[in-house]
């Protein structure tokens, strides 16, 4: 895989996606998109991996859509966006609800958690992303923004949707209409940021962490949470408790359940295989 | 517009409508709806109007309903009621969903933003019509409570499918019923308010929050962008997503979407206009 | 009722069920299950209870699954929980929604309010169990953990539907993925507390509430709001605001409201009957 806008490295188990224009705070490119595909494939893929990581290099997280990206989509317009859309849907994983499949949601069908390292500024669809991950680690040094309503613009790609459900209604409308910047603080009282940690030790407190979910737990659990929790969404809770139901009786004949309760009357630290 | 216990006023494009029965804290009754759902139509028919401001005079916001209101509910019970529906139905504005055509949830249908300011004491009902803003701003003087556990009533005027959508199910439960009064930080906690401010300086914050919000953003960002997230409650992810992307393409097509780039490459304040 | 590992008692309108395996941090077994069952039935049948508390004998509210119950569920396997689902649908109440006919899930569907009163660690299907309750009180010595993830398990018995719905859908993932433990002053932040006590008055301000809840509001108003707020989780805003409309009218002719009206107005503490 050749990178151009992004840098790709897996350590400990974690892969670590960057992206890789600081000197334009990461603003997002098509190229930067495919290559951040190909990258969460590849991540996905591979079994060394247990957790990915989406951060930026230099002082920005993303600065949003470059504004070559904005400008391809105002002349390519509807036509050229339906033809797209064709294409999208004759590439729709099988099992996967479509609801996952879009050009940004496809995070929440990743079978392994993915976590926004937000090292800085995170603005306008560099913030759409962020939301599209499973966990959000926040510096002290970062600020959010939506900025769509500065520019004219609209709440993209199904941002409507998901802000209400991290942030709740108020806080959505707040950050929407106002367009104002929010700090790290602001931004973990409002859910935005599950947890904050200083500048300085920013980078090793996310090593840390992640390394932790690529070890501490079952590989085999997270998949199945993951897609628990984001199917129910979309159900009832008779649905989901049904489901529940069947998900723990398999859990308990896999071998990450053995090991769950191995290491535990063990007092080791658990060697999970995943399956 | 002859308005007997409510003010209306504009002022830098913002519409504020003064509940007026300060020696009542305000305590809505029949009168006071029919006046506030008049002002809230002209400010959004009037194109120099740009966000809705809605607050109390003297010291409280709304002491919610006044017990002349109650009796008269109790009076003529549902024969009446049955009445008054129909007549409702037939004035149901087209391309709205009825969700938002309700006695005080039309606020939701309502192209521009509307913020409650609390400025004191918001009981029951006055509780209930300050949920249906888009935007909660509270003074530090500020008190909030449900009270209807109280007094035998129950969750009124959508309240319990509301309160839950703002603070989340275990607030919403705790605010129903234990009917407790909870002072501004614990609002804030829970998402009750968006911001809160000293009493001192509350009239000036908000004066200065609403001019932001019709001078610096996009009028029709905002309007799209309201739609947008109250819709998305009744959404799939894919259905908000397909028509995130429709409204992002005629976005960029828009005169306040030059705007808001031109202002910005230009270094200066936006001079948007709706279009 | 013959208790073996659970305790009952009624003390001015409250009924408190007490988990009673301190020595093993009230671990939840399938004898624990049916005598809970068998209590709340008991409280809710009960004119003179108004309120029910479920707290935890020693130093801990409980640590989850007891392994002999896990061990069942494995041996056991799929055919016997068909079984069980049958036995299940035949006792099924009716009038009551079949979501809350689950095993933990049927709290909600209890008429009066059910309060967690967390004196310890809480730990996953102790979590579970605490989250189909109406209010969660925690003592600071409290501890959460899902723990799943480090046992090879899933989200059991609804809780990827339940949790998110309680602290956000990035609280729930933070909490289901990581398995990590959160102190009682991070449960409030996140909404999983609804108050926190001091661990020394952590007993007396329990009860203290809980009596209020018993004596100062509505039986009546509480039972209907309950259900409007866990019904509304399935409902449009149009339905449910119909609903509530039904509900006030019905309210306004109930001797409860005349009360709470009466003891207002005479500024003396309330009798409510629940009629």
């Amino acid at each position: 895989m050749q990178n151009h806008e992004t840098l790709y490295q897996v350590a400990d188990r974690v892969a670590t996606i960057t992206l890789n224009r600081p000197d334009k705070l990461n603003a997002w490119t098509a190229v930067m998109e495919q290559e951040v595909r190909s990258a969460v494939e590849e991540a996905e893929r591979h079994e060394n991996v247990r957790a990915i990581v989406l951060t930026g290099a230099g002082r920005g997280f993303c600065a949003g859509a470059d504004m070559s990206l904005l400008k391809n989509v105002a002349d390519r317009g509807l036509d050229q966006r339906a033809k797209e859309q064709a294409l999208e849907a004759r590439s729709q994983r099988s099992g996967i609800r479509s609801d996952f499949q879009k050009k940004y949601s496809y995070f929440l069908g990743v079978g392994k958690p993915v976590i926004a390292a937000i090292n800085g500024p995170v603005v306008g669809l560099g913030l759409v992303i962020a939301l599209y991950c499973d966990l959000r680690w926040a510096s002290e040094a970062a600020r959010f923004s939506t900025t769509f309503a500065r520019r004219g613009l609209v709440a993209e790609y199904g941002m409507a949707w998901m802000l209400p459900r991290i942030v709740g209604v108020p806080n959505a409308l707040d950050l929407l209409l106002s367009a104002r910047t929010i700090d790290a603080a602001e931004a973990l009282r409002m859910g935005l940021a599950n947890q904050v940690f200083p500048a300085e030790i920013f980078l090793s407190k996310v090593q840390e962490n992640a390394r932790e979910l690529a070890s501490m737990v079952s590989p085999r659990s997270l998949r199945v949470m993951k897609r628990q929790v984001y199917d129910a969404m979309f159900q009832n809770l008779g649905e989901a408790f049904e489901i529940s139901e069947r998900e723990m009786l398999e859990s308990v004949r896999s071998d990450d359940f053995k090991e769950g309760v191995a290491h535990y009357l063990e007092k080791r630290a658990p060697s999970f295989t995943g399956r």
